[in-house]
């Protein structure tokens, strides 16, 4: 970017006012987001996909993270890849479809082949003096965590992300993600910038006058709410149920308490075991599992959700029935994709344990309701008539971590200028 | 805007050369059409609007002018109210239809909720300490001339509104638009730049070829036509006619002569009550009344149309029978929004009094006509071998008296630079 | 264009690297883009149609280079002129059909009307004083080279036309491209890079892995092969074919030899009479001719084919029963229209002497392939994981001539900068 760009970038972080929604040319501005591009999505560790999208040895996918197309890939060695999805012959994409399984990567253009670990093996007509180990494709940073599959477009990626692993493989572990299908999933395109998609998911003071599915199993104090006179009573109730919940819980060997991280890391993230409403074991409508099949060791069905927030694109709700997974990729300033992903246990009969709309219908729900949201909000931050407005001490702390979570970053990562 | 597009534009408007169409920068920049939207839609009275679309308290309806959404809203007390629509929180659009009517104003997002006044009147977890007052809506200056509502968004509106006001009143206080419905309204999008869907309406050079269903009832020689050596028998045999309708109106107390002031003031207008040609009543396919409920206190049919044309974006057609009434608001630098709504007496009844096609076919096939000479015009000032042309001194001095007060209201709002 | 762009350019013109693919924003940037419209297809002689496709006076068809639309007619005395597609008075685009016939051009806005010479010859309005010969159609410099039309939208055209015209002549007169009908045509839009388009054409390292069709009947080799120790057997066994086929050519009165002034004019272009496979005749699915009725003097169906490439934007086929040809148009950084025009022999009567199905189906499917190989090369090079990869050197010697050609122009037509 140029020197005059991050000025103007510069200008913006400086002004941020602690406390309040973000200056309109966050969400509009074409500079802002080839920088969040460059600089959070280029920089960080970014969620896109579960490894029960890719079972088997040379199953891949593909992702796009901005201009960039990756494959993730398992390898001959059952190992997960990432490659960038360009031919180093003249830079045809390689996979054009979204999923497959290869035994090599021929590209269609003049049939370069590449084996599953990226060498190139085989290309015609280049001649004796060809070096293929100089054309081997150019490979991107990937770690799975328990499942989760997470990508670097770094050289050197932010290096806190084994101490998140550490730190969460204990919570996730008894789901056991990596024995698991994929029962379903749903992408869609918000015409919103991503970063209205964050913040709307870091809230749910919007649920109660919105989400009617989702709120029939979710506690909205679960979600960074902080206690205030006016919800002293419901907070109160909250706070026993979490208490009483997290004994049981960890008496079952699930680890359950609060670890925040958000905004005081590089690899900010949030997870919590939070107890459900009425039957207490799924995010479903009528909060019973959506999966007669329990993963992993899990026998009991009521053991909530633990959720995992991470910054900057993901979520995720593990429960004892399924787990599901959003992922947040910026396609313009004023247009996100939503990735959602539902996996049951890999011995679970469709038909027969679990029905995929009944396992889909709230987030699917939600998805669409938040959707809208987001898009009013991209209309109205681009009115001239928009100022920032203040953020709810009681409701919206979250959303406010995850704002000072990319001014922080930003600011590292973008060049002073006089 | 930065310094050096207001060079631009400088360099622009000093090279305009009187008596020929704009250079193509015009109708083809995006850093003119940004000028466009903040100095001429952000500084001047614009129509928007007829009261009789919003004819209840708590009616309301919103327009875009450029990324600004407004709503328009009739009050608890039956005053007209315009606000922008953008909540105070965290900036959600507040009303996404285009029409409605409510008790109060209630964000979807998180229920931030306003009186029809743009009180903020109720918030959720704000705590003891949030001023709402601080917090209403952002209100827009609005201004209803017998009917018809002009908003200016400017801190400091143009005060010659007033002045319009004053005179235009006599003319149209007779036909009572007030006091009408709306029986029919149309949207259509042209892609082309709003300028030069205005120049196009303001001469009737093009009409005889191009409109064969408005020639029935409209004299081409009332739309700013001088004379010249071959128009001489016709344009003294319109003035003729002229002459002794405009006789017999005025004795029946409706004000008829021209009243022209399009480049002489910052609210430029024009008005004149014009003769129709066959049976003279109505701007129909066979120039009868389409209603049969005269307006106000109207008894003859036979009273022409006074139009009311004004700068920078609308034009109007108050006959015995109805009124026809015309926004242009600008959408991108080639695609531009041209509302047309159709006022009848509120007690005509369709089906009986009016019918609804024979109402708006004649103003329906020119509004498509002249949508089509619009973008053939875009598509030609867009080669690079389009250079401004000459207009003719005969027939097109309103599109120069418009390109006037558009150069020397730009001139006027744009910084000096060096 | 500014200095600042000029700029840029210059620096990747000095970066390019031989023998290598051009670096990504030679496809991608809006800036190089421009420079490729005014510089590349505003400064040479580009390939625009065949004169069948105007076989009457008053025949007319349109084309779009860049955001320029010219008129190519056949003038009352049957010679083909070009023009400006814009009127003189506010610029409307005068004919919005891309084909039609005309005694005079009459602009649809205000009726100003030009003879087939591109004179003003009636306009209403404008008064005495008027001078109708200031107001005439801008022309464009057209020529036909046995039919093939192109034309130059500089003020000073390159004058090396006259040289490709005196070369190419003999070698296409005897097929007598002006006594053919049009018997198909197919525009598609490749969603590419015009640059792209071209390097595809330029070589057929990639055909037998993607035109199971065109290489039923064509010969990989005649596509600038060099010889290499892996294709040695192939290339000796072609060479000899080559070297026959000619003799006999040349003997019936075909000239047969390869020019190629690809990189070293500025009219760039190479021909060569090449051998077919199989039948030998055409490029049909049996090599057969697709027309009973042959072209001009031709009485054996079995002439190979006489190619003919040009820089920058066509490529032909002659052959004893039809022409092919292709001109390539480009519509913005990524997005190219390929318009492919199928012609016969006047006289052949579709249904009797040829199928336009079996005439049209291997280029039509060819075209698609490389469509798809277009698109996938555009989504690749605008991955920021994309660098320049090494052409081949036994395959791709013309992809780096049409590179050279292209980047010493672009040097020649870009200002100096510091």
């Amino acid at each position: 970017m140029s020197n005059a760009q991050n000025h103007l970038l510069n200008d913006l972080l400086e002004r941020r006012r602690p406390g309040y929604s973000l200056e309109a040319p966050f969400y509009l501005s074409h500079e802002v987001f080839q920088a969040d591009v460059q600089r959070i999505f280029g920089q960080h560790w970014i969620f896109v996909a579960v490894e029960p999208q890719i079972p088997e040895a040379g199953d891949y996918l593909t992702v796009d993270v901005g201009k960039n197309s990756i494959i993730i890939l398992r390898d001959d060695d059952n190992e997960v890849q990432a490659f960038h999805n360009v031919c180093r012959h003249r830079g045809s994409r390689l996979c054009a479809s979204h999923r497959g399984s290869v035994g090599n990567l021929v590209c269609p253009y003049h049939q370069w082949t590449y084996d599953t670990k990226g060498s190139l093996i085989h290309v015609e007509h280049m001649g004796a003096d060809f070096d293929k180990r100089q054309h081997g494709l150019k490979k991107v940073h990937v770690r799975s965590l328990e499942g989760l599959i997470f990508i670097c477009l770094a050289d050197e990626p932010p290096a806190d992300f084994e101490q998140m692993a550490a730190q969460l493989t204990p919570y996730m572990a008894p789901h056991r993600l990596k024995d698991c299908k994929v029962a379903a999933q749903a992408e869609i395109i918000e015409k919103g910038n991503w970063k209205l998609v964050m913040e709307n998911n870091r809230e749910c003071y919007h649920c109660v006058g919105n989400h009617p599915e989702l709120t029939l199993s979710l506690y909205e104090y679960g979600f960074g709410y902080q206690p205030s006179p006016a919800n002293a009573e419901g907070m109160a109730r909250f706070r026993d149920i979490l208490a009483k919940s997290h004994e049981r819980w960890e008496s079952m060997g699930l680890p359950s308490r609060e670890i925040e991280v958000l905004d005081t890391c590089v690899t900010g993230f949030r997870t919590q075991r939070l107890p459900l409403d009425r039957a207490g074991q799924s995010q479903t409508m009528n909060a019973e599992v959506a999966s007669k099949k329990l993963l992993g060791q899990i026998t009991d069905p009521a053991v909530g959700g633990l959720s995992f927030w991470t910054q900057p694109n993901s979520w995720h709700h593990f429960m004892s029935d399924h787990v599901v997974s959003f992922s947040v990729l910026p396609i313009g300033p004023d247009q996100t994709l939503v990735r959602t992903t539902w996996c049951v246990h890999k011995d679970a009969v469709e038909g027969v344990d679990y029905d995929v709309a009944n396992l889909t219908k709230v987030w699917n729900a939600t998805n669409d309701q938040d959707r809208r949201l987001v898009e009013e909000s991209q209309v109205g931050v681009a009115s001239g008539a928009y100022t920032p407005g203040p953020y709810s001490p009681y409701t919206e702390a979250l959303v406010e971590k995850f704002c000072n979570w990319y001014v922080g970053r930003m600011r590292a990562l973008t060049p002073t200028t006089a």
